[in-house]
């Protein structure tokens, strides 16, 4: 495996390559098993497996933990090696964005205006942008991305299609942990107690997903705001639940009408003061 | 000479020949010299010349020409086979836009408000989206550009620097007709007269560059506006100059400074009541 700093090398690399497919697994490091799932789907759908590794300023805003976030390339390479990814992309700062913030910014509408961005205004322009530039970068035929980031996952199919990117844009199902925590980066932020508990994120998710499967749609905001009062007024070993979004979504992020059968439900909830996790579960309604 | 409709088709064809270089020359038809000079560019250039014509309506404003703007596909393909050009691209809206307005947009900062933007305000947003999908769809090594949309061809570099295209960017120079007017499709909406006297606004560039060249950098505002009210009060046989803007940057559309060597004029003029010709200069200051 190798590893590439400059995007000059990387391309120069890839160029006699590109008769073979290529597929692009986009991280910020700190890899975890959720990460590496997405490179064992780029093994098993490309002859060349590219991870890139760039914690992107664009994405972060003031007061979030750019600075803080965790950078550990050493054992994320030593990850990739035990999956067989083939080369490693980890520009610097200066390599991605010469010029910050750039004059060419990459929006994407309505989709990046709700959820994660009521909190995280300008996140979801700086994956646009990232993105667009990795995609030139490494001119993937493949592209794979996680489906615990659904709302970014959508960005960059909606991104694909209006800016007809030649790249077919895979979605990986969740990652969890066995008492069914969503993998992230961010866990490692969670004190003991609150990791303990943090499973009830998902285990209150899949009972409003049985819930809802049946439900009127009419009745589904009082359902809902239900499940955020209750997930609110939580309190075990003094562990604390903070909603900062649940919501229920059609499969494209749509408003979801009353006869659409494939729904999500996203959520982004804080445990205790610093930690906020993301999860969704998708279901189909009877 | 083959023509396609459907980007299918096109990628389709281009997908073995991608071991050669392949040219784009993005055009919105209605071909004159000044086009058949960028087709030869990309001859020389490259081993496969592709053209696309598209009358592209994400960059026309309300109440502009997109509805009037010529459209003359059998004569275009007549003089593109005269340039052994090798294949045309001739989208549909449709196509190119299956919902529109796009949800994602391509924006390109400081150097797309000045100018062209002042009476144009979403010109080159439209510009910069139809670009990105052309370069994506086509995925040429490079692309030509004229000189006379001079505004574009720097927010063109500018989207390939900043977005990390893998393509070279060629700007060719102006063509203009023997009496020094700049070859425009919108000159056909020149009456006989206003066409007689239209070389006057690159005959006014030429003077005012040479007093530019060795005057105070501050006296240039007040030589510019002289410039300006000179043109305005022009009338020969009842033809009438009407400055849209006139300007002076250096080359990378930056504020002139007074220690920049290579600069540009800039100019929209209105010539008569319906007809907004561009044109520019640039020159080396002493």
């Amino acid at each position: 495996m190798k590893i590439f700093h400059t995007i000059k090398e990387l391309r120069e690399t890839l160029q006699p390559l590109r008769t073979q497919t290529i597929a692009l697994v986009p991280t910020m490091g700190n890899l975890h098993n959720g990460h590496l799932d997405l490179v064992k789907k780029a093994r098993a759908n490309a002859d060349i497996v590219v991870v890139s590794i760039f914690i992107n300023p664009t994405q972060f805003g003031v007061g979030e933990d750019f600075d803080t976030y965790p950078r550990t390339l050493d054992a994320d390479v030593e990850k990739l090696t035990s999956v067989n990814a083939d080369y490693v992309f980890a520009p610097s700062v200066e390599e991605m964005y010469p010029i910050l913030p750039t004059n060419v910014q990459v929006l994407s509408g309505d989709i990046s205006k709700i959820l994660c961005a009521k909190t995280r205004p300008t996140h979801f322009d700086g994956v646009g942008l990232v993105v667009s530039k990795l995609f030139n970068i490494v001119q993937p035929n493949i592209a794979i991305f996680g489906k615990k980031d659904y709302q970014q996952l959508a960005i960059i199919r909606q991104l694909v299609a209006e800016l007809n990117f030649p790249i077919e844009i895979i979605g990986a199902e969740i990652v969890r942990a066995d008492d069914g925590l969503a993998l992230s980066s961010r866990n490692q932020y969670l004190t003991e107690t609150e990791r303990k508990h943090a499973p009830l994120l998902q285990k209150t998710l899949q009972n409003l997903a049985n819930e809802l499967k049946t439900a009127n749609f009419a009745d589904f905001d009082n359902i809902i705001a239900k499940t955020i009062d209750n997930l609110n007024s939580t309190n075990i070993d003094n562990v604390r639940f903070k909603v900062d979004y649940l919501e229920v979504f059609n499969q494209n992020l749509q408003p979801p009408k009353a006869d659409d059968k494939g729904l999500v439900i996203l959520t982004a909830c804080y445990l205790g003061d610093k930690t906020r996790l993301l999860d969704n579960l998708e279901f189909t309604r009877n």
